[in-house]
């Protein structure tokens, strides 16, 4: 999932009260203070150098080893996973869940290390990225270190769920790994060489797979039925998709002052985002256009606005904003077919919207 | 664990009855049997492009998708699995463990996988390596999908202890990636600055961990008791360090008709090999020349005879040999500890001399 700094989309929170963002901050902490022994005590038992560099990767200490301050992410898969136990099982399956919180937060950071060696990426959490610090070699190793710490926590866990667990980890990193190869491969291709389901796929594989997989670890903790973790998967996978729609919207029409990006970003490095393959596949004047201008090399000084103007002409910005509500939509369904108690559902409904809506 | 094309060993082997080479060689054919149909099954459950990947890097296919022979390695890690359940619980505990045989094959060639993109290997079992085909990104997404795969198909086995070899298995991965971050980073490090602890440390990493993981997963697949999953470990990681001594060796003074290499190549590439280190931490007189000599930076037509005489002066060989020796000695003495018949402890044993002696 693409850890970008972007700012709020929809129009609409500031109609909402603010308890709910409050309630995501809430959950979102709890989760970081009963996950955060487990991780720590699962990295402690990495080998001296592999320690190092997973330790320097989460934010806890500087390239010299020295300890530092904040940075670790905000433990939103993890706190999905307490948030389903909670909702389907209650305090009982929350707390027999925590492991598997654990467990997903080490596959995210383990792709995290990985995704930055491969795409050349030298920034993550407003900190060089391990590669930059401590060589490819050290930042694959410890991704592969995690890949197995977090397999292992689960495989040694006495819960019934557990084996289950584990074969549902497992085929979320296998998803994850499809989708970052389309991704790679999607960026050599030309414009006209991609398709909207293929990005639709490749954004789900990347973006929605884990976080289903998270609130689907939950229910199987909680001891739901099948019908039920499938749903709270769908709803997971639903606001991932909805996250990167939204997402893709600021990258290109978002204020810079609450994005930190410079206007246009992603279409200056001809990011084949959703809104951008919804344009160029729109079959409008518009789209030849657009495949024109994406064709372009980038240089200094040329007008992004206009490219801007021509992605929104071709229907893109429509098309993601409805599809973004459409998420949203399912979102609810999902939920609500899992959790039919609006007060159970209530943390669950709450990180989904601080996922689609979060500010930093 | 170096898949080098190096030539025997031992000068003993022709004292030996030729049918022990032949039983190992029918234990491999067997066990290629056996796993194949799981190996192949789990890589057909991938996604296409990652799925290509694998069935080329596996030698199943060309770099087209065109059905190639050939070439998929000999098995060894597998038939062990085999081996050591079959010795410890018959043919019942053998049959259980061909998914754990399996498994511990997927991991192995998602660290073949990585290791080549490391090191930048460019050739593995006499074709291109994977990454020199389909690039690093491809590469990395397919040895972490086997890595996957692999914890998969152990946890979804119903055998009473496929957590514990779930458990044991993403342990070995990460003292293989330990093992590998070690000899990464020795490859920067000045001759003085290794330590001859810290190579054989490695060299059990790398090499021995796998070895000793695999007869491990096959004891607990008989549900032996603690003691004699152990006994197995040690009996496989002996064998694993015994194996690299000798090609150490050989890799220095072994001859270039039966290795395939020139003479003398790793000390052309300055490998740190076990015979090396030995020399240059063994305070001879001798230790200093060959320091001087490797810290020249390598040419053609440098005298090569030259620096293998003075590790072997230095006492290199003679240490080597020695240790290789004295690791048979442990192989033999861990394994009557865990079979003490010597019947049923026959294929156990004729696949650590192939090991050990292999030719190809």
């Amino acid at each position: 999932m693409t850890e970008s700094t972007a700012g709020t989309a929809t129009g609409t929170e500031d109609e909402r009260p603010p308890a709910e963002g409050h309630e995501a901050t809430i959950l979102l902490e709890r989760a970081r203070v009963e996950v955060d022994p487990v991780l720590r005590a699962a990295v402690a038992s990495l080998p001296g150098p592999l320690r190092r560099i997973t330790r320097y990767h989460f934010g806890w200490e500087n390239a010299d080893g020295t300890p530092a301050t904040g940075g670790s992410g905000k433990a939103i898969r993890p706190a999905l996973v307490l948030a389903a136990a909670s909702a389907l099982g209650g305090p009982a399956a929350r707390a027999a869940a925590v492991r598997a919180a654990a467990a997903v937060e080490l596959v995210h950071n383990f792709t995290l290390l990985h995704d930055d060696v491969m795409d050349r990426d030298t920034t993550r959490r407003h900190r060089p990225t391990a590669w930059t610090v401590f060589g490819d070699a050290d930042a694959i190793l410890a991704g592969d270190a995690l890949h197995a710490l977090a397999l292992r926590l689960l495989a040694e866990d006495t819960h019934p769920s557990a084996p289950a667990a584990v074969a549902r980890l497992a085929d979320c990193v296998v998803e994850l790994c499809a989708g970052q190869q389309v991704d790679t491969a999607m960026e050599g291709c030309a414009p006209d060489e991609v398709t909207l389901d293929e990005t639709l796929s490749m954004a789900e594989a990347k973006t929605g797979a884990l976080l289903g997989c998270a609130c689907a670890l939950g229910a199987l903790y909680a001891d739901a039925g099948t019908a039920d973790v499938e749903a709270l998967d769908a709803f997971g996978r639903e606001a991932g998709l909805a996250f990167q729609l939204i997402d893709d919207v600021i990258g290109i029409w978002g204020d810079p002052r609450r994005t930190g990006k410079p206007a246009g970003a992603d279409l200056a490095a001809r990011k084949k985002s959703l809104p951008v393959v919804a344009a160029l596949t729109s079959g409008t004047p518009e789209a030849s256009e657009l495949a024109a201008l994406y064709a372009a090399a980038p240089h200094a000084g040329e007008d992004l606005e206009r490219i801007a103007l021509t992605v929104e002409r071709a229907g893109g910005r429509d098309w993601a904003q409805a599809q973004a509500a459409d998420r949203m939509a399912r979102v609810m369904q999902e939920l609500a077919r899992a959790v039919p108690d609006p007060e159970a559902a209530g943390g669950l409904l709450s990180l989904a919207e601080f996922v689609t809506r979060r500010t930093t």
